[in-house]
C-alpha cells in the first residue's frame, strides 16, 4: 500500500506545486524490515525501483520504528501498516510516536482508530497536530471528508452503509447467479477479494471497525470495534436471498451508526435503493436534517484507490499548514 | 425557495456562531414584487411570518432589483430567483450587479450558469469575489463541492448522472409497475414532481443545464446549455423498458460530461450499478484516475434540500472570508 502512495506522490507532485506552490518531499520510507532516510528528499519512483529490485529499501531496520521516528526531521507521518484488530500494533505505536511529538498523521490503518480513537485524537489535539484517516473507511470513497467538511452545517442522525466489498460480492453472486453461499465465497477468494481466513470479512469484523471509526469521527461517540453489535453473513442461504428477491428486495450486510451506537447485520434493502448496489463497491448513506439522505459510493479497496484517499489527506494537511502559517 | 433559506439560517445560526464565531446577518430580503432592508439585521423567522401573513415583504419594489443592490451595504448575495433558460434573467442581472461591485454570490439559479458561466466566473475573479452554486445542480447532492474540493488531487475524466428526478420517477414506474409512459407522466404531475408543461424535464432541458454547469465548473469547459446534445424520454415506451428488464438492465436518462462535451440521452444501465437507482434521487458518477469511479446521490429538489446546499455555500463563503482576513 505504501508503494501506491509513492506512485501517487510521483504522479501528483506537479499538481501540488501548481495549487499549493510546494511538493511533497519524502524524507524517509519504511517497510516491514528495512528503511531509507534522506533529509534532502527521496525520489518516489527511485524508491519504487529499489523496492522492486531488492525487495527492501536499503538499511535493515534493527530498532522499533517508533523509536527511530523521533530522530527524524519530518512534518507528517503516512502510516500504512496492516490493520491489527487485537491491539492496533505496530501502527498504534508509530501514530503515538508521531502525534506526541506534534507531527501530523495520515493513516489508512483501521486498527488504531477502531481501538484507541479517543486516545489518539486527544493526543493530536493536545499537540496541535492533524490526524486524518480518509483511507481507513471505504478506500477511495470520501465518506469521512464528505460528512465532516461538506455536511458541516448538517445535523447527522445516522450513517448506514455497505462497508465490505467482499460480502457484497458474495451476496450479489448469490442473488444474480443463484449460487449457494460456500461456492460464492470460494469464488470471492479465487478473485482475490476475500482473505484465506475469510472471517474478518464475512463475520462483519471489517465492517464493525468502519462503524466504530465513523461513530467516533463523525458522530462524536467514544466506542471501539468491540462495542459494535455484529452479525455476519454465514447464516444467509440461497433460499433467504431468493425469498427477498420475490419481494423485490436484496440482502445486504449493513453497517449502521446511530445515536444508540453501532451495529453490523444483514438487512433487506429494496431494489433501486442506493444501498441495493451490487459488485464490490462500498456505499454510505448519511441521514441529515436539511439535506435528507446523502449517499456516496466508491471502490473500497485497491492500491490506487487507497492512495487516492491518502493523497487527499496529504493535500488537506499541506493546505492547512499553509493556512496556519498565515494566521501566525 | 428563499423562505427555505431563511428557515435554514434561523436553524443553523447558533451552529455558525459555534464554529465560525459569527452568525449570518440578513440585511435585505426581496421577493418578486416587494422587499425589506435593515442594516442592523432582519430576523429570519420574522421575515417568514411577515411573508406568510401579508404575502409580501413590506415595501413595494418599483425599481429593478439590480439597481437597488448597489445602494445596499452587504457582503454576499443569495440569488434564488427561478431559472430562465432563454436569457437567464432576472437572476443574471442580479448576479452581475453583485459581482461587479465585489460582492460574493451564492445561487441556486441554473439559468445564468448554464448560459453565461464564463462571463460571470471571470467577473467574480476580476473583482475578487466568490461565486458558489452547489444548489444549482442536484439540489442537496454535494456534487460540485465533492468534485472540486474533495477530489482536487484527481484527474476527472468524465461525469455521468441521473440529473432529473422527474424522468427517473417516470422510468422507474414504467419498469416496476408496467405503466405506459403517458400515465406515468400524469402520475408524476399529480405527485407534484413534473411541471404542467413537462418539456423542461422530459425533453432533457433541465439535465442539459446541469451538464453544462458541471462541464464548466468541474471540467474547465466553456459551453452553454445550447451546446449540449439532447434526447429526452418521450420516445421510451413500455416495450423498450421491458426488453431492457429481460436483460437485467434499466433505462435511465443520463447526462454526461466528457472531454468531448456534454450529452443527455436515455441509456441502458445494468441493475445494481449506482446509476440504476429508482425514485426521484439525483445521482452523479465521477470517473477519476486514482479513485476510479466515485458516486454521490441525494435529493435533487425540495425546499429544505435546496437550502441545505445554499447553507453549505454560505458557510464556505464565511470561512473563506475569515481566512482571507487572516492573510491580509
Amino acid at each position: 500500500m505504501g508503494q501506491g502512495v509513492a506512485e501517487a506522490i510521483a504522479k501528483k507532485n506537479d499538481l501540488l506545486q501548481n495549487i499549493l506552490g510546494e511538493k511533497v518531499r519524502i524524507v524517509g520510507a519504511f517497510d516491514s524490515s528495512s528503511h531509507v532516510l534522506n533529509r534532502s528528499g527521496l525520489d518516489p519512483m527511485d524508491l519504487l525501483r529499489i523496492k522492486m529490485a531488492n525487495r527492501n529499501l536499503g538499511k535493515k531496520t534493527t530498532e522499533d520504528i517508533k523509536d527511530i521516528l523521533p530522530r527524524i526531521e519530518y512534518d507528517t507521518l503516512v502510516e500504512m501498516t496492516p490493520t491489527n484488530i487485537k491491539n492496533g500494533q505496530p501502527g498504534l505505536g508509530h501514530i503515538r510516536s508521531a502525534l506526541s511529538a506534534g507531527h501530523n498523521v495520515v493513516t489508512s490503518n483501521k486498527g488504531p482508530l477502531a481501538l484507541k480513537f479517543r486516545e489518539i485524537s486527544k493526543l493530536a489535539k493536545k499537540n496541535n497536530a492533524m490526524l486524518r484517516f480518509e483511507a481507513s473507511v471505504g478506500g477511495a470513497t470520501p465518506v469521512i471528508n464528505l460528512a465532516s467538511e461538506l455536511l458541516i452545517c448538517e445535523n447527522i442522525y445516522s450513517i448506514r452503509g455497505i462497508m465490505n466489498g467482499t460480502c457484497n460480492y458474495i451476496l450479489n453472486r448469490m442473488e444474480t447467479e443463484g449460487m449457494q453461499f460456500e461456492p460464492a465465497l470460494r469464488e470471492a477468494q479465487q478473485m482475490g477479494y476475500a482473505e484465506t481466513d475469510p472471517s474478518y470479512d464475512i463475520d462483519g469484523i471489517d465492517s464493525a471497525c468502519k462503524v466504530a471509526i465513523l461513530a467516533n469521527a463523525i458522530m462524536g461517540k467514544d466506542i471501539t470495534v468491540n462495542d459494535v453489535s455484529r452479525t455476519g453473513i454465514r447464516g444467509i442461504n440461497l433460499a433467504a436471498v431468493n425469498l427477498a428477491g420475490q419481494d423485490k428486495k436484496v440482502v445486504r450486510l449493513i453497517g449502521e451508526v446511530t445515536d444508540r451506537g453501532g451495529e453490523v447485520s444483514p438487512r433487506l434493502i429494496p431494489v433501486g435503493h442506493p444501498l441495493s448496489i451490487g459488485g464490490t463497491l462500498n456505499t454510505f448513506s448519511i441521514q441529515t436534517d436539511l439535506a435528507g439522505e446523502i449517499t456516496v459510493a466508491g471502490r473500497g479497496a485497491g492500491r490506487a484507490e487507497t492512495s487516492s484517499a491518502v493523497m487527499s489527506d496529504i493535500f488537506a494537511v499541506m493546505r492547512e499548514r499553509q493556512a496556519q502559517s498565515h494566521r501566525t
